[in-house]
């Protein structure tokens, strides 16, 4: 178990970092803030985290949806050569296929191997995968999904994967949706029986009527396509 | 053929809006510019612009992720009813699909119609169609997939649209992203035969070799999929 | 006292404001997050605190440079008529000075009175408090002067008013940089004899060199001008 | 003269050029559009630009506050070495003292020398000629002033220097607001009998009437101050 710690301040991020610890975490993972400036200012910053955080694992959010700070390749390696704690790369830039490709041959020109997970709820996870992630770290309402497309592409079975991932994307991008997707997953994770209620606490919405009859309709589909048995919470 | 104007000043807004009607666009389509503060300013800048067009019909773009801009229902309504040549609404929010709902039921309580066109590559077409929009106008590389969605939709086939669009999905899920799409684009209408190269001016990027044998593995899919009989420039 | 208690959830600004108020605080300061879309949605979000914080009185931190998000007169007047409990505007906009006599100008139209405190580092504070401010709330290494050109302008003594600041400016100005200030501020506390240290916790930077040497250049100048008996901690 | 050209496209910007050189501009002036991603990606645009305006010599306007960019002190050096036709740095980052002292610095480790021109008002202006910059290029509804702190500065009368500017800096702080700045000027140009109206094209605003009597404010506190004899256009 990985938790986020990103934090304004580095005592904060590191009073967090040793709570998660305590309990029990393999690690934890750190978004640079938005507002630093220039690539010398995002290793400098990794930098100091591990001066606050010492030795503990941690991985490096590469998250520019969320912070509008893009992270170059070249800013990576740097991070990955002076940080030997930096054991994984968080990879959720958009478009960001190429630089899983690009990351991968730095390492075949001396870089330490990372352990690159994705997110983006999988929207292009068999590609990722074929392009050298170790897998997903992102939340989808079947995440069981997510678990047969890496066992697949692992196993070299490309046609099946796909298969089973074009199955889901319809609902896949739906979910993405930001800001609204949280609600679209608790809805489902409702429908299938797994939460007790889809609500958020304040001022998350909850999906609005429409919404729901679209959600249903894709799950309809989604069962008929995968022959999934569905556990359904209403009648 | 309605034609994009928007400009950073009224002057240079209103001659590009004389020159394109002059040559025979049928109105203009305006994004107001990143910067307006609160509701009132954008009503307020929609005014000025029909004060410098006189009466061209034009379109009002509403595309927070180019601008940073968002464009509430109220203010749509205010700009509709303060504005009588804006006759259209290009939706390209995200996430958007309850916006259209909502325009939709303002028109329900006294609001004018307007005609609603969807852009984002269609990436919910069949969805917003069904909730109200009129059609799509946006880029992707098979636009007589729009074109059958649209119909199949208007014909009350859902099923079928959903199943044509869904095949399509996974490469308009490719073409979408952003900074990156148009290359796309290039690249299947070169593979099409439409295009006799898929190069883009300086500093637009060409797809790199490992996109461009996802995005040839995506067609065969899509192929067998459809059944589209492809010509394919390539031997 | 007042103490911000931003926060992303209102869960944990809740949290904060119980624990502040408990300390003995007399209310608490809430901007708004970045991300709220349109004048509605930043009236909803203050009545959600509302709800959040119960009774306790709160300021409505107005800070587009911070937060990217501009809260229109209007607005203010939105939150003040539904939220019994806004009590106080800190008014940092900029420019922000037609905001002041904007808010002022809604009073004498039945909008209930607010305290309006201004923030920037004062750098309009005369004006601002001819235009109707009660005061400042911001940081500045004279705070003595921020007190003395509050009662001057308060006694009608005008011209004084601004004889004195303007003494300051060339500080004031400096002390505002955004990023910087504040080691500035630290080093000006120090210099005086205020603080022991001019260093502060990482990421935050120290003045270097030469700005050390001009803030000191404006610290004799300053003196001269105003003959402030400073005490200066350093030989 | 140095004409600013920059503009989304390479061949929109490249045609820009060569229409104000044909017109017997020395040079032209280029910000860099704001989405570029990391430093790489800064020194490849000035490139670019170099490839589609060949010879013709620019100057690399950096300005964050406008497109959000930070360019670093190595991006500029990597810029310099590599474009022999950049020969001007248009500084307007801010805070920027630090940066004038930084780029100044690498000139003395080899960095081909670059003039440095000021912006924003000449807010810094002393401090920033004194760290090296050799001079301004930024609207001040004053210029006599900006000229006149130049020569002093170069003439070592320091003191002189700042107390001149400091006698224009409340007035600069006020016409440095962004947004607001330009009106303001164009008042004081048509106070002072150069302009004949105060009026900007649309939407640009005009002065509050509260605005107006603070700029008078400052003027007789200016006159006063420096003895100015300034030709009124107002009877």
């Amino acid at each position: 178990m990985v938790v986020g710690v990103s934090a304004p301040g580095l005592a904060s991020l590191a009073a967090l970092t040793k709570a998660v610890m305590d309990l029990g975490a393999a690690g934890v993972m750190i978004a640079p803030p938005g507002g630093l400036k220039g690539d010398d200012a995002i290793v400098t910053y990794f930098q100091n985290c591990v001066e606050a955080i010492s030795n503990v694992p941690f991985a490096l959010q590469d998250f520019p949806q969320a912070n509008g700070l893009f992270i170059p390749v070249p800013v990576i390696e740097r991070v990955v050569a002076t940080c030997p704690t930096c054991v994984m790369l968080k990879h959720e830039d958009w478009p960001g296929l190429d630089k899983i490709t690009a990351v991968r041959a730095r390492e075949k020109h001396g870089m330490r191997r990372l352990s690159i997970l994705s997110g983006n709820c999988g929207i292009f996870l068999p590609f990722e995968l074929a392009r050298g992630a170790d897998g997903a770290m992102t939340g989808y309402a079947y995440p069981e999904m997510l678990v047969d497309v890496c066992r697949l592409i692992a196993a070299g079975r490309l046609s099946e994967a796909h298969d089973l991932f074009d199955a889901h994307l319809p609902l896949v991008r739906y979910e993405q949706q930001p800001g609204a997707g949280l609600a679209v997953r608790k809805y489902v994770l409702w429908r299938r029986g797994v939460l007790k209620s889809d609500a958020q606490r304040k001022p998350g919405p909850r999906v609005s009527r429409e919404t729901a009859a679209e959600i249903d309709f894709m799950l309809e589909r989604l069962e008929r396509a995968t022959a999934l048995r569905t556990v359904r919470a209403a009648s």
